[in-house]
């Protein structure tokens, strides 16, 4: 017998080359393995991932879910062990749950969160959100951001936001919600977050988006033009990819 | 002839040994003082402050002035130029105004804002949040360390939360403002944000204000113990000193 674990993940993508596990760069997936490897003595280890995240792009709420040989750990031992040989790494187990056997953390997957954080209308760096946020010069209309987004959301073919390289079968997703808030804190100024939430995303597909977004907050595409964009299934029909570290994953709901 | 310049900075602490320049260890202030003679080629360059913050401790309005012997630089030459040289310091003026020559960022401040901030009740550590916030385990009772707070309101002799190295005259000070607010964000989760203002503070007097609340908030000080505390007007009756990776010196108003 074994026993499956659900594990909830927080890291700040700047250091990594991303979730997934490749040769020679260091991944959060390898960093999390090692760790787990290091205190139970298990290898290999396995992890399953809802969100691959790009390097760069940091994470609040990323799931993932490993299968383990022993049955003697609790969750406060997962979580505390795991913790202690991430360490300096910045990632955090946040927490660690015992799940039924046919959990998956990919397909059980029903609702993704991301918040693209965009700080705007200011000439100088902040370099207290340094790597955390997309630093924008110009002011930006969020209305007009609004009215493009709202023709994103729905039910549509993707190609035009879709990553050459992604893998997916199908371009067609489903966006419930896209939106973008203004919000001011006495701690960072005005700054903008784009809220987009889906059962599931195409590879770069936030980024295209808010990176589109973008041109029509300076004015320089109409909301309208999104739509065209949208209906030319192209992916040189829509703006540039935004940068991975204003990204975060934020949630997952099963 | 020359012309003064009053420059707002924001800065992340960790790097620095604080604001102030000295030998051997890189300061906040050297930094500037040596990006301005980079551009304009003034030799020495020697910037007053409104708050000397101590090692780690961050800004988001630091206030300083300088006497530039150029009478031909404009505002925007003084912010980029010293910001395009500040590089990769995480230090940047966010503003540069040309000022009346008795205008001074120390004496002429008539109000300074700071704010302490906590992330506590999480047991994993927040990397998002590594060393930008003071990370305590416990929960704490907001309204009791609000209970507490409030006995340092208004203006008494502050001994009691008064670095042994502090070099103030006086230890008396007015507190305006003390407030524990609860705040909670999709992004960062619970946090609490102390808000302190006042027209100067003593040395670590928000920290070791900030440090003995934490005590009343995880319920090991009743409120009404700060007020003794204060009382008895001696450092060894107060709270430990708070982490400088909290604080944030937000404002200074002339």
């Amino acid at each position: 017998m074994t026993q499956k674990w659900k594990l909830t993940i927080e890291y700040d993508g700047g250091p990594f080359a991303g979730w997934q596990r490749q040769p020679n760069i260091i991944s959060v997936q390898e960093c999390i393995e090692t760790a787990i490897t290091a205190f139970s003595g298990q290898n290999p280890v396995e992890l399953t991932v809802a969100g691959r995240t790009d390097a760069g792009v940091h994470a609040l709420g990323q799931v993932a879910h490993v299968r383990m040989q022993r049955e003697d750990l609790d969750a406060k031992t997962m979580r505390d062990a795991t913790n202690f040989h991430l360490r300096p790494n910045p990632i955090a187990i946040v927490k660690a749950e015992a799940v039924a056997d046919d959990f998956n953390a990919r397909m059980s997957a029903v609702h993704r969160v991301y918040c693209y954080k965009i700080i705007c209308n200011r000439r100088a760096d902040s370099v207290l959100a340094h790597n955390r946020a997309w630093h924008v010069n110009a002011d930006l209309d969020v209305a007009a951001m609004n009215a493009g987004a709202r023709h994103l959301i729905g039910t549509h073919d993707f190609s035009t936001f879709r990553d050459s390289e992604c893998q997916a079968k199908s371009p067609v997703r489903s966006i419930d919600r896209l939106e973008i808030i203004e919000t001011e804190s006495a701690m960072h100024g005005r700054h903008l977050e784009l809220w987009a939430e889906a059962r599931s995303f195409l590879h770069h597909q936030i980024r295209n988006i808010t990176g589109t977004l973008k041109l029509v907050g300076e004015g320089r595409w109409r909301p309208d033009d999104v739509k065209s964009a949208l209906e030319k299934r192209d992916r040189r029909a829509g703006g540039p990819t935004a940068p991975p570290h204003g990204l975060y994953f934020v949630r997952v709901d099963y």
